[in-house]
This record gives structure tokens, C-alpha cells and sequence, in this order.
């Protein structure tokens, strides 16, 4: 069942490698049918050069198996975090793309420096706090997920207008409209980390944000009722 | 009509990808016929993979819509600043090219450290300063390029000798005496700034500038009466 | 003999320049037949592109060739001393990849910044200490192998669950239980080492190590008797 | 005349971009023929890409051209400097090489930190001092030459074991036997610069050279009468 939503969710995964965000297979895509309450995500460990519509596995929201032969990606629970709590999300992704991580590791947030950001995020790529003792001994990749909600709850983020996170000491996940927007936000993530790091080595680290309103004037460029960008 | 113009912008939007300048769609490369005074550029948000030499937009130096179905890139009015006030550009393009947009973001000029800069650019390659809320909030675009303008009204600089600048907080411009010069100039900007940003870090961020007398004779050796490189 | 030994460390081998980890011969991969105490290595100085299994030279845990008619490698006795000390060890390779190596110039392990590091190293990647000019006129080769055991024993690390090490002053070396395992440990310390190095470059050289407890959860997750990455 | 080492000398420029080495035609590879005293040299600012051997520009050691309808490279004195002084060497070359470039705009010599430098290079690689206003509006080419020799002189240098150099503000320059080993060794060069980089980085700018008994190991592990790595 879902075949559309299989072949779809095999077709984003497949852009990863593509796009230069993983290494082996360090990175997972999923989608929902949100009628039918299912999610569907990439197998657990396996290589994406032989991977089929088939190997996608098929989820309910509370991380049952309802299709497949294979074991689903470990952060499965997480990606069911964003699809309960975030009501928009239809495809979200998770990699270990080297900018972005390397960010996450050093706890810090991509700074909102210039317009490639702000076209598609509307101020600072959070990074979560620290997990606790008891979250990691727990359920992991379920509390992963609660750490990032409660992230964009804390500091009042809009999951719509920041399509993305970094978890501490872990990498970045990113989401979207479907799957394809997911992997599409990731990419940009990437690059916006590469640029930022590079632009925070040449101000010797006092970083200086972009200005409020250049940051609104792209992003609304882009996106909302008076977006004029693109045909 | 202009079919020739409208193919080499085509080709030239073309190299934009061929050479790592652009992500996605976030580049674009037009042409001036100055006889006509028509501009071909670029359509906005569309792919490189699928465009034709008929999805390139012609416009008036206004920036009206002559011929063509789509919309022009969203940086058109930025393009028709240059045309206007730089009698002598043939070409322009817009990039969001990893090494000069991070310049752009510290909002930092790439500096003359070397004859590979002097080779094509006569000096620093400026950063405007940053846009007022008025001029954000205002005709954008267009005032994108006239801040460009104004850089090289007070900095006393000529865009013959210096095809290129940084916009704060945004990203590269480059032009040339047709579209494919403009991107050879974007190209080099680019390189010059990855070079740049290490021989900073490796000052331990005391930037010493090249000697002026060799940037003259690199600059000269390649441009203007008594050039000897090349055939 | 052991034609499948060397087919397989020949495969190995050619997986080196696939994953961006050697410029020119710079690498070398080998394969230990425990049951026969016969090691399989790349012959020394020889070009990837032309290297056939007939190529790949058999030695015993001495050093001495028992068949090929090649030299071995000229860090056969390395490759040795970690069959000799850690039983487990099926595979193993060297390499001057490029951003492990720069940490091995700088004398510095790959510090546990995230988990990208800790599905596959329990800990930081040590960096031996300096050679004595005693070693390095001696048995050089062998006293590199000696010099990397002392470093685990010194340290207290277990060589299952910490995969591999930096030569002070010279580069990686890593292993597995056969040799594609090690060459694949060897891409993982690689991109740890890029990601480390921006981390580090981003928290301003005051690193912070990661959370021990998350350390042990990814690393547990993916290996032991509870793991359940993977199908 | 010739046709072998304009043959060679044709393939030996193509290797540059293979590897990685150029920007359009930022490089250029010659060689000698010693008996005949006579110099194959790339045309100034001919793409790599529409070469042919017939393209190769034949000149004498003072310069003049005796064969070919192009111009010759515009670093063509800077090569007979190497030439006339350095008399092993068979073949050179000069490009503008990110990383290595970047040393030379930094005014500072690529340091031995480690392994894979002592393996092609026996020490630091030199940058030259800054030339003078006199030298740069003179025989800015021959003036170049004259000062990387000047270097080695005052240095105490031998070119046979230190195949390479920095020029000042502007990039490297790299000789061998003949041109393939003088590519060879400017690959090698990158290599190390890029490494350094990072390692100098990682050591917070102070940077700790290797130890010079590691240095002599390596170096004459692959040169010189004991020489053993190889076949």
C-alpha cells in the first residue's frame, strides 16, 4: 500500500548522496500520508546504491510496523516527534552532513548572517541544549525528538518558517512540505553552515547577525502572501 | 527576436553549474543589446536542467517584460543598475558562490593579496555598506544596485578595473564585456576569496596587502595598452 | 595461495582512492589469514589503477614475503605489530588522508565531539607521542607498530572498540575484523577529523568534549550484545 | 623537432587539471632537452582543452622562440632561471594552486610538520622575499626567477632536494627530473599545504616544525643511496 509514497520517499533518500550530505549511509528520509496517518522511512543500515521502494518501511505514528521485511532507520521515533507535534510537516530528514554537524558539536546555532539563510529560514538555526542522563538512558531517539520540540516551544519558533535543527553533539535534522522540501531544506542547511563558519573565522568570532529587516525582506520575498520570487 | 543574445545568456547560466558558483537556482547571468537597449536574463526559480534559450526573458532598461513567458530573475532590477551607470558592461551575473558570500557576510572586502586577484581586479574587490531599513523596505532590488553604484562613486572605482563587487550580507555581483566575461569574473572572485580567506587565517587575521607596484604590473600585463599575456 | 585473501585485499585497496582518502600510492591496505599466519599487503609504490590481485604480496607475521613478486609495502612491519598485539584485528590500513593526517602534524587525537565519532570510536582517536631518535634510526616500520601498542596499553584502549590512531607527525592507521572494515573506519576518522576541526575552529580552540553518557549510547547502539542499528 | 618532449611536456600541462591543480589556464608545465639546450613551455592563455603537442612553444635559453606559431607562456624567463641554475633539473612547473597559493599570499613557507612532506621535500618549503619596485618594473619574469634562485642561494638550499618554492604574493613553483615528476611534486605540494593549514590552525598558530631526525627518515626512506620504498 502507499506505493506513491514509497517510491517517493526512496527518491528523496536517494537525493542525499546526490547532494554530498552522507557518508555510507548516514542519513534517513521520510515522508507521511497524513490522511492515513502513515510514515514512510528508509530501512535501518542500508546502502542506499541497492535500496528499492520495497525496502521503505511503513509506520503508524506511534512506531508500529505496519509494512515492510526490514528494521526502519533507529531515528524513526524522532521523526514521528516532528510529525505529531509540527501539523505542516509532511517529509523530514536526518544526516551527518559535515557543516552542519561540526555546528552541532560545537553546540552552537547557525547564525542568520546573510540572504542564502534568510530565503529559506527566518533567523538563527537553533541547536538544543544538552540531553540529559535519564533522556539518553531512555527512550533515545523518542526524547531526541521531545529535546527538538521543546527547543522551538522555549525559544518560540515556528516549525513552518524554520524548516530545520541542529541536536547537540549530534547533527542536523531538517523537514518540509514532502519529502523532497525536506531534503531540499537540508541542502541549504549545509551550505548556509559552510558559509556561516567561514564568514565567523574572517570576524574573528564576534559574529555579527544580519540585519532584522534584510532577514524579513527574504524571507517574505520568498514565502507567505506577498512572496514574488520564482514564476 | 535577439536569439543569438538570448543563447549566450543561456549557455552563459549554463557555466554557472559547470563551475560549483551556484546551488539550486541561486544564480543568474544576463546580456545587454546596447544598440536595442534590451536585456536577456535569466527566468526566476528555474532549473538549470531544463531551460532553453526561450525561457530567457528580454526587458527594457526599465525593466519592463519585452518578450517571454516567465517571470525575470528577481535580481533583475540590481542587473539594469549596472547597465545603466557602467557604459561599458556587456554581461552581469549573481551568484551565491560558497567563498564570496561568506566574504559578503563579514561584510568584508576580498582583499589584494596576490597576482591571482591582481590578475583580473585592480585592488580590493569592495563590500557595500549595509542597506537602510528604507531601502530594504523600498524598491529592493533596484536599490541593491544603487548602493552597488554608490560604493564605487565614493571608493573612486572604476568597474572596467573592478568587475566585481559584494553586497553586504548578501553575495557576489560580477560583470564583464559579455555574459561569459561577467562569469569568468565570478569564477576568479570566487577563488580569490577561498585563497584569500586562508592566507588571513594563516596572518592570524593582520592582513598584510600585496605591494601596490605588483598588483599594477599583474593588472597591466593582462589589461590594457601594453598587455602581454596571452596571444 | 589464499587467492581469495588477495582478491579481497586487492578490492580493498582500490576502495581507497574511491573515498577521496589517497593522492597518488599513499595508502596501503592488508589482510591477515589468522588460521595460516599469512598477511596479504599492497605492494610498495604501486599505482592504483594498475594493481591486479597477483600484485598483492604474502608475508608471514615475520615480515618475510611467501609469495609475490613485488617488494611489500614499506609499512608492512606497522600493519604487523597490530596482528601480532591485537588478536582481533582482521584488517588494517594506512593512509594520509588529508584532515586526519593535519591532526597527526599537529600531535592532537581526534577529540569525541559528537556522535558521528562515537557509532564507530569509543573515545577520542589517540595521537601517538613523539618517535625517539633511537626508534627512528632503528627498525622504523617496527618500532611505529610498537609505538602504537604502547599507546594503547598506556591509555588504557581497547583496539575492538577504538579502531584506529594517529602517527605523531605522520598519519592514520586503522583496522577491523577484515580489510574492508578497516578502510571503513579509516572514511569514518577521515570525516570526524574535518568535522573536529571545525568544531574546534567554532568553540574557539576551548574544546568541549561530548557527554560521556551519549558517548556510550550511540557507541552501544550500533555494537555489543544490545545493539539494534541495523538489520 | 622535438616531437617526444612536446609530447611530453603536452601531457604533462594536461595533468594539471586533472589533478585539480588550475583555474581556466592558471599553469603552465615546460621541459628541456639538455643537450640541445632547448625549452618546451605551454602557450600563454591557451585553454588546456584544445591543446595539441603542435601548440607546445620550443625557445632557446635566453628566450627567443625557435619553433611555433604561438606565444610562449608569460612565465617563460622564470622557468630558464631554473634552467640555467638549477642544472639537474629536467622539468617545471607554475600554477596558482589554492592552497599553496595562499602560503605564498601569506608571505610564509609551507613548515615540514610531517610525514608526507619529508617524503618529497627536505624541509620547509621556501617563499621568496618581496621584490622590489625596481625588479617588478624591470624583467619582472626573468626577476622572479632571479629571486627564487637567490632564495636557495641564501638559504642554502639544494634544488634537488627541495623541488619547489613559493614566490611571494603570487603562488608556487615546482621542478623535477622531467615534467611529470615536476607535476608529481606540485601536486604533492597542495597536498601539504592544505594539511599544514589545518594542523598550523589546530596548534593555534604555534606551530611546532617536525623532528628533524623524522624528517631525514622519511626523506631518505624514498632518496638517495639507501633509499628502500618502492620497487
Amino acid at each position: 500500500m502507499l506505493e506513491e509514497l514509497k517510491q517517493r520517499v526512496l527518491e528523496a533518500n536517494l537525493l542525499l548522496p546526490k547532494h554530498g550530505l552522507i557518508t555510507f549511509t548516514w542519513g534517513n528520509v521520510s515522508g507521511i500520508d497524513r490522511e492515513m496517518g502513515i510514515v514512510a522511512i528508509k530501512p535501518s543500515g542500508v546502502e542506499y546504491d541497492h535500496m528499492t521502494a520495497q525496502d521503505i518501511v511503513l509506520c503508524d505514528l506511534d512506531g508500529n510496523v505496519v509494512e515492510g521485511k526490514l528494521k526502519p532507520s533507529s531515528d524513526l521515533m524522532t521523526h514521528l516527534a516532528f510529525y505529531k507535534s509540527f501539523p505542516n510537516v509532511g517529509g523530514a530528514v536526518h544526516t551527518h552532513s559535515r557543516w552542519a554537524t561540526a555546528f552541532a558539536q560545537a553546540g552552537r546555532a547557525i547564525p542568520a548572517l546573510g540572504t542564502t539563510q534568510a530565503d529559506y529560514f527566518y533567523g538563527d538555526i537553533p541547536c538544543t541544549r544538552l540531553m540529559s542522563e535519564a533522556e539518553i538512558h531512555g527512550e533515545y531517539e523518542l526524547e531526541t525528538g521531545h529535546v527538538i520540540v521543546e527547543t522551538f516551544t522555549k525559544e518560540n519558533l515556528n516549525p513552518d518558517t524554520m524548516p530545520g535543527v541542529l541536536v547537540h553533539s549530534h547533527g542536523p535534522f531538517a523537514w518540509g512540505k514532502d519529502p523532497f522540501e525536506a531534503v531540499h531544506n537540508a541542502v541549504v542547511m549545509e551550505e548556509c553552515a559552510a558559509m556561516a563558519f567561514v564568514s565567523i573565522m574572517l570576524q574573528d568570532n564576534a559574529v555579527q547577525p544580519m540585519q532584522q529587516v534584510l532577514l524579513d525582506k527574504h524571507f517574505k520575498r520568498k514565502h507567505g502572501p506577498n512572496a514574488y520570487y520564482g514564476q
